[in-house]
């Protein structure tokens, strides 16, 4: 369900909805160079009514492609879980996310959280305080506009995964994650 | 989420949502009569790419709702499954089901299947055979206008076992499923 735009500039939302919280990011790639659109969280836990919870995940994710135009969602979904019960929910929480793309007509993939961090860190096993640090210098953003939820960095890793698994550099190089594009692009990057 | 119209007339729709069939039925109720309006099934085997096999029942649910203008969803949802992998695919197309429904606002009550069974048969173990005989005797159904995919009867269910838990009939007498029904209306009824 990935592809490649020709088109020098391509938006991917990328979402990881939960049950309790919805972090979200939008990404902005201009000939290559990837750009922090927004982030931001969306937080369940003040709704009682599991249909109302729904409907907030619906009606953001559609309110997030209606505002930026995104051209493909990456969306982060855990496979495996600790009971039948929670995987329901979260396979509803997915599936409500899933509808509002296909609703659009988005173009939708998924990754694992092992691999998103995998390919953001270079380490499956990262904690999520690692994974916004690298974002934050990857994407140089600002500290001040970081956001206290970590959760909101989980939408916007999505993304960057994304972006890392489908990007062919100058339609040539690739890279399979931060460690591989640092390595290739060592002139380009500069860590403060 | 349920709620009883004054009104003398209310549209149910059932859905019985899988991974690879899904059922549905509409209930039209005037004057606490029910009539079947229409059944039928969304054969999603066919069909191999998951987010497909998602969008055509977000599409058929919503398609349903323009079309007939139901009040209420009333969906069969099992709350048990085999294992984790089976629960998250049943819950996405659960969510996707929901998601026409949140979108187009519409009240959702869950009924697990042990429920339904119990409220059309008497019995919570009765077979998809029974469950839809059953219903073709109450709803008066021609022979001929049965559908051999049992699935449908399905999603017809779940919408008359809504009307039996919502039905305050003449405002006085409540039944709880269909044995409670006859016992009550026994003069009302005509089993061939």
């Amino acid at each position: 369900m990935t592809h490649n735009k020709q088109e020098k500039e391509r938006i991917i939302l990328g979402i990881d909805p939960g049950t309790l919280i919805m972090g979200y990011g939008l990404l902005k790639i201009t000939e290559n160079k990837p750009q922090l659109l927004v982030m931001g969280v969306l937080d369940l836990k003040k709704y009682d009514d599991p249909y109302l919870k729904l409907q907030k995940i619906f009606n953001r994710t559609l309110a997030l492609i209606d505002e930026y135009h995104p051209d493909e969602l990456a969306i982060e979904t855990p496979f495996f879980g600790k009971n039948v019960q929670s995987m329901l929910k979260l396979g509803r929480a997915q599936g409500v996310a899933i509808s509002a793309a296909l609703h659009r007509n988005l173009p939708i993939t998924e990754y694992a959280p092992l691999k998103i961090k995998m390919s953001i860190t270079g380490n499956g096993n990262a904690s999520k305080e690692q994974v916004a640090e690298m974002l934050r210098r990857y994407l140089k953003i600002p500290q001040e506009n970081m956001l206290p939820q970590l959760d909101a960095t989980d939408g916007l890793a999505a993304a960057v995964c994304h972006f890392f698994q489908t990007n062919s550099f100058q339609q040539t190089k690739k890279f399979t994650g931060w460690k591989d594009f640092v390595s290739k692009n060592e002139n380009r990057i500069n860590i403060k």
